[in-house]
């Protein structure tokens, strides 16, 4: 039922053509899906101006490039994530404006300035292997508005380098924090702050690390409160809850 | 929004005080929840009749007394599973019509008679410790008015107990199979059989059981087709799925 | 002990040439899987007419057209599962009716019409990712003379566009629902119908998705009753079982 | 080196008994853990009048009593969780202002009111299995100032509960949602809603729900984008993340 | 069908009352299971003699009585594993032959002698923690008629003890080595033989041991060819195995 | 210290150069390994005549044909596991004799007949993609001399078929079983023989298989006695056990 | 064979009295385990004086007082781990010497004082539930001679503990470091000394702690360089390893 | 803060232009990270002379080359593991004292003579697979000075192999064992010295090692005391721990 045909059956109530026990046995017997479906479309357009994001991985660089096509002609932005130079070259002949992040392997097409998030983020990761994900996180943060400060390899087996941050860290309004191995940074962060802390397990380590296990498990029990954990590698959905923690200070 | 405002406002539009513009306005901002449960309620009313089952487990006595109570007064049937004597022994004071099945562990009160269910179940498992699982799914089926037949300790070591029984298995619409320790049987009733097949793993076993995975694995890696899964020691949700497919033969 | 040999020793005991004794003695000491497997081919033999499944990965393509070959030669319908265009290159250019189903990397060779079985199944999936499972699944019932409606990329965290779907899915005799990540799919439709739910779980995720781990596990636990879980990626077996149901009507 | 220390030695360097040369060394060769240590000290006084929490679990009655006085002397709040009755008669004896939460199994003992913390909180959970978590962290967000609407039993099986809530879950600047068996319900309540989710696993369920390992992975996997996880049944650590999450629209 | 059945059958074809062609088709629409049964039995009839095991865990002292009565009424053997003196008391008092073995928790009958079986089993276990099961195998072969050499308490980590032993268990027929922690005791001692080695990990360690799992994994890794594992703790396990081998050089 | 060494001292002593004192000394001081090492050599003589077995695994060609070269040099036949026809060729070139063994992926280089082992063995499998695993094992006993019957394509869904061939199983004096998926025909061969059975999982399946898991902890667990397990796709290991056992009877 | 048999052996070679010939046959023969013995135990005789270790779980007090009796009476230190204050009762009315730590559940009896180990062991654990593996470390290190410095409750999330007491730790030869739930301490510990460090992962957590398990992965994938890592609770395990790393300073 | 700032604040102390308490309030608000930062400096300045570490996995050959040149350039020697010739090639172009080892595919450059660290190391490894690890132990041993006697394939299925060379193994000061598969080696040289043992577990075997997971768990339930374990093939891990242990000698 769309707006249209629900209009037409109140009409017909007020001319009197459908007596209103009639319309009301219509109305009930409408699949509730239709009107729930439309409510959502208003909630949605409520959030009209948000940008969409795209997972890259298991698409085609034919599909990636339709999809930000119809995208970008409806004037949104669009960001891709765990994508490649190859896709960025197909897009960019279209769309010169398209934006390829290397380190985060991410491609962001923005046809107009996003609102710009209250506060900072600081994304924090542990050795270098872990810049992929904590970038995928900053560009996210980024993407969305979000001011972001990087302190990248401050593992906690060189404590002075994290303490020699922590004023930068415990000046931001939300902390993401990716590491693999051991995974223990984000406990040590989140002894440093008072703010939420959302840590991302990496797939970084090798043998018992398990791709990644040792890391989520570490995280899970962290002995520091306010510590929310992501699946692993998944640095787009640590940047993505921050960016709509930041967004609740608006 | 329930059925006598829907009516008010279908009315009003008839009368001229509310402007089907206006109407359309106050409908589309309706939370569709409140039709949608309207509707869920509508459904739920046509499967009036049908029994209710309590999950005994973790609730006290008094509770599940109070809540057979409360089922029983609307006149509908009631299993509970994962009790106790006791709780029978408390509910059978006020309604003498309450059963205990000692092996399943299961208490019935029926107010009045099951729609009888098209067709046949068999019930089949491994060893005795799996009986309390079997009579579990067998006690579940006869609550939802299913034919069982109980074909108790088959278990593959001794095949020509299961041959000598396969007739009465091959006579069923559907077969419940519990198994523990290598979870075989589903496999070999599977091949006996063209209907479908249940598998309920019991945690039956020790050490390398690992109370009842080895037998999950094993049916959920069955060479046979046709075998669905439920979670292991499930004997009531491998009765429950017998009987739905029961009933589709109505 | 072919049937000729059990003529030929009832013939001599009936011309006298072999006492009743020693024919007994005779046929007691008998192999009994002999006149088993004569059973297991009578049984078979009642089951004539019904289609074949070839499971092609771990084969060549010469031994799947020469498998096929020998089926078509019968006149029986064939159904390769987990092949692909390559194959079924080789075995149109001798058998033209051969059909590829590109989504669900099957080929099927249909000798006649299979006997349509009574009711429809629904195919659910969730996201893009999970549609070569849900295809295996829908193309395994058609060719088994299912009716198939297909519900495609309904995932929970869009509960409307399922909800939009939900009259299509409750009037299905059965449903089959295919998911990965999380497994949600399947509780939420299991709440939504009376129907058998068979939940196949695939490898669609990453991290600690664990290859379909999550997915499976969280279906094994459904909170929805009716539920029934195959192997992990196993659109095959949920789309047989599911045939299996409906068979049942017949 | 306390205050005093400094003190003297900065007065020293005045009075010119000791030369800016060797009060440098003298600072630079301190252990900089003391200074850092009376800055966290202050970074900490910076926080006062936050709430205490004390994890009650092998603790024994008397220690709990002795730690909760120590912090009701210096006029703090405290909240004391994974305790009893038992240890809330000890207390109540000299601290009548201490108050039992039942369902949460929490002790608080407010000194002064908390500073109230903007917006709302929302509590979800599947199953009445799931309370004692759920109301953990309820009890948490509302010792911290927060607000909290508390939305139980709304499993996604019965999806028209949860959707007859919808508008209240909506209305909430946080979500915390706690979830056995599938832990589905953190997927569902995400795709309603555009601010955090923080998911708790709870260990309900039995078989392959693993002490709540089935509904760990789910959550992890969540198809929802902006959820974060905390450890199996950690309702404390999921109401204090959304109270920092509150806190930041101070 | 029984003999007397089949017997009836071929003298009415001897006697014309029933023509070769109709008795054909009688036999072969019988039931094969029947005849496998028989044959089955017979087969279990050249078996006679061998003793019967009872597994005692999760029965009662009274059904235990009760199987053991009708065992030893048949002048058969008995063994019940898992059991414990209590169980012992009420079968002694009507039967004074029973034996308790206390190491291994067995309870014995023996009606008669047992055959002996050739050659000599070495039973070897790695700690004193680990004697219940290596008794329980060792009490097996006896039961069975092996002649037994018990080899205890020497572990990998103190080898002269085991090195000292080395020519008693090189005299082996065949070897049951029984260790818990790392597992390691069957790979040393399969070096140093040439017979086959059962390995029987037991749940004896703790943490990193996960009940056994430590030690399963182990010993199915085996760097030692010739090592046969079976499940954990399964004492009985590991000598019937030994004493099929042993009764294989009859 | 070679036994000539030892000589030489003792006619020293006898010949009065060396005192019995010295003598002593020099015989204790030595490194008692240096002994042993003489008497595991005095025992390895005894086993000559005995083939060697080479893991072709994760060596290059040129190794492998190095290692072969070598033990044909002494005149002692030769069992590489886990190679390839390219290995065959280089060696075949040098060595005519060298025999690969297609199915198996085993190449054997016979300098001369085995001593034949008494009795028979049978080496059973589930499917056709357990041929591999299951040739290992029969290629390794029939390399040790012993008669081989194979059993292949008799899983337990179509139980006729392995019915059909019990007669043969029942002949052997050991039997081998390879399985991978639900890992259950172990359990039903061990109910239909009274010798040892050796159980090879395999790693054949997919999804919950869990590349072998599901199929070990099933046999691990199986509820017929007398089943011993070796690791996942071991059918050497398999095979030189049963030789094992079959060598017991000389 | 002992000394003396040997030298009887040589002074008949001498005599003439046995031929070399023969007395080398008799050498051979030897079990080459009996001087392997010789020449263990003599190299267990360098080690006298060294305590003895009784892991007191499993065992009841009768036990263990009967095997300190036995070592006392030989006038060697024995400490009883994982006892409890009746065992000590039991011991100490005969033992007055006899001490009981009652943090760390072990029981010492010292007969003589222990050669003091050269350097200084640090004990470091992460909470208060972390001291009773703690304190076993540190009692074995000063049962064997050991000087420690307990530095307790410096937890990872509150980074300014740990780092005023770096000191100290940085002074130690080697140091124990016991944590649970992440078990990130020892990564942290790590980067602060260039000192062996052990890791202990201890039970302590909950939920995914899974037992100890995230802690132990956690120390197996630390980034810190010279750690490592024993079994969970091993508070002994970790503390003896320290203990022989400083004697190696001896 | 510099040290000129520093000595600038307590100039202007000294010349009366700044109090002592405005000085104390300046220093004792300051960022203690920087005087911690400046603190580590110091403490790593006393490590100047200690070779430098890179792990080569997942750096491209420029990024090694790079980072070798930087510290080569300030006369520090430098070790990469995980490297390959391609590497070695391009660095020796620039510095032809770059060595490769290529057992352990580890890069050595060498600026001048490591410190010789007192004592010795044992490398012990179970087979000919287990060498890139124990190479890459080795060679880490003697990149830092320490004297390294290799004692290769002695696993424990040939003993006498490993007794043969057990008095090299008691000579050594610490012991580094690498073992795949069932991993017992640990535990058998565990009982035979007397110093500290690191058990390096390899990824060799297959099937059930899980690709190390077996003789991990093995290595952490040794029944051996003094054995610490690090992550499966951190051979780089064991030697460095090894390292430390020997440099506590000095």
């Amino acid at each position: 039922m769309d707006p249209g045909d629900l209009d037409e059956l109140l009409r017909a109530v007020k001319q009197g053509t459908l007596s209103p026990d009639a319309a009301a046995v219509r109305l009930k017997s409408l699949p509730f899906e239709d009107l729930g479906f439309a409510k959502v479309d208003h909630h949605r357009a409520l959030r009209r101006g948000f940008p969409e994001v795209v997972y890259g991985a298991r698409k085609t660089p034919d599909q990636i490039a339709a999809i930000v096509d119809r995208i970008a002609e409806r004037g949104q932005n669009v960001l891709v994530t765990r994508t490649d130079p190859e896709v960025h070259s197909l897009i960019a002949a279209r769309r010169p404006a398209a934006r390829y992040h290397d380190a985060a392997r991410c491609l962001s097409l923005s046809m107009r300035e996003p609102t710009p998030l209250p506060g900072r983020a600081a994304v924090v990761c542990a050795g270098t292997s872990d810049v992929p994900v904590a970038e995928e996180a900053a560009v996210t943060l980024e993407f969305h508005g979000a001011a972001v400060d990087r302190i990248f390899d401050v593992g906690v087996a060189g404590l002075h380098r994290l303490l020699d941050r922590a004023d930068t860290i415990r000046a931001a309004n939300v902390v993401v924090v990716a590491a693999g191995m051991e995974g223990a940074l984000p406990s040590v962060v989140g002894g440093l702050v008072d703010v939420p802390v959302i840590a991302v397990p990496t797939s970084v380590g090798y043998g018992a690390s398990f791709q990644g296990l040792a890391a989520l498990l570490a995280m899970l029990n962290s002995c520091a409160s306010g510590v929310g954990v992501v699946n692993i590698d998944n640095g787009f959905g640590g940047g993505y809850l921050a960016a709509l923690i930041l967004r609740g200070r608006l």
